[in-house]
């Protein structure tokens, strides 16, 4: 009950940090106040969303628990009245935020996937699109190449606190404690990538070559 | 049972307004024919499959009422056909035909909400989605920044129209009363917005500030 | 049975051409390694899930079959991996798994949405869906107008499949041999099309005259 309630907090926290950004996006794009309003919702609710969908879990949560509605339009309104201030003094807490957004997000991805009963690796799968795909939809439609694609370690976080959250349930550990440490690595993870500024490596071999010859 | 088939035939109108919208659209960013075809309908009745889906709803309203696909293709067609005289001629009646849509569209979303039993805000949302979502999508397939979210005031009348909507549900009106009086509300505001140009104001602050700054 | 596992297997070779285009454009607009997968997952099993989610299937076929989330992520790292070699030697054999891809993707989206009860129209429908939408996700998310609306007879060939399909349904052909025979129509006429390079024609009238006035 605790470790629901903890979650629950950083969820919202993690919303907060993602309608912040859409809002943020949304102002670069020239969106006006109500259109920046939809971009946040669509940020921060609509990674659970399309999870939801995907595995047919109704009602929408932000349907029946209009919190999230709440956070997400004050965000929004907030950060559109104070756009440059938060620009200039709340984007390095943001990420920080950001990151708990994601960590929060993937577990309960994890969680909702485990309890409709799927595949481990389609559980691993929803926490991903639970974190990743409100951002690729809000970039999408402010016509960006959706960034956690691009460029940034932010699915592999995802899928490595999947992989902590699968071996603590196989090993029969509390909710509790595999939510909290699963929640612990991603967040941590995603903190050491942004610090050291990791990014996935190509894959693709004979690159260079390739150019040397063109 | 008049005020259905009257909002029916007010839904198949703006269904043509959209689809010509998006069919004129298609035809610029050069889709072909089929192309088109597929457009119209996502910006006719992208809305609504949204709100559906969202509310899980189903089975969705096309699917089995096939008049909104025949309306939408013929139309569709036509504009194709014709293109050169619907821009030239028809401008200005689509204009006000897409005003039907958006009152018939957000008042049919306010109902599909109200009977899933969702509570208040969530009606007025569901009306949103389903007057703006269609229009969204069909920008974002053609690669435009979604227009309804960037300049002009719709999401607004649509809110306007929810409001009233939701203080003549309080007030026990009957249901014809209550749709006709918001759809009537959310049609005008949305004349008067266009005649007016109204847009929504900016409500960042200390923006001119900025601006000296730099 | 035969004929079920017969379109089994091209499903999957479906899923491997879609998943291998995706994987390359996911290159070309410079997504990373996990995003690459993404999109190969999205071009591969985007159009099965909008048809699914449509017509309210669930629970999805990629979430209870992890055979197609397998081979299109094998099919995503092989295509990352030898980018160079593929995009060299493998662009002719794609096209042709490509549209061995359309046609299995249009049967199984006819056989999906009948087996719904839907009207026939929506049968033809879904089967479009199926083999467009993934295609369609996956530019809109890399940002590309997408060509299935553009260019290439794709939608027209899954149509034409459509209507020999229902043909045969009226004629009480058993299910082996319609799904065979319109798969095998859908398949040639797209291996036609590309190899006469057929388009769409314009069905606008007076371009020419407006150009000219011009």
């Amino acid at each position: 009950m605790f470790s629901h309630n903890f979650i629950y907090i950083l969820d919202l926290i993690g919303c907060i940090a993602c309608a912040a950004a859409a809002a943020s996006l949304a102002k670069k794009v020239g969106l006006d106040f109500l259109g920046a309003i939809m971009i946040a919702a669509i940020g921060a609710i609509g990674g659970g969303t399309c999870r939801d969908l995907l595995i047919d879990r109704h009602p929408l949560f932000w349907l029946i628990d209009l919190n999230y509605l709440i956070v997400v339009s004050i965000t929004a309104i907030t950060v559109q009245i104070f756009y440059y201030q938060v620009e200039k003094f709340f984007a390095r807490p943001l990420v920080f935020f950001d990151a708990i957004g994601l960590a929060a997000f993937a577990v309960i991805g994890f969680e909702a996937a485990l309890s409709k009963g799927f595949a481990y690796p389609i559980v691993v799968l929803m926490g991903v699109v639970t974190a990743v795909n409100g951002g690729i939809m809000r970039d999408i439609v402010c016509r960006q190449i959706p960034l956690v694609l691009r460029e940034e370690i932010y699915i592999t976080c995802a899928i490595c606190g999947g992989i902590v959250f699968l071996i603590l349930l196989k090993l029969d550990c509390e909710i509790w404690l595999r939510d909290i440490v699963s929640l612990s690595v991603t967040f941590l993870l995603r903190l050491l990538a942004i610090k050291k500024k990791w990014n996935l490596p190509s894959i693709t071999i004979a690159e260079k070559k390739h150019l040397k010859n063109q």
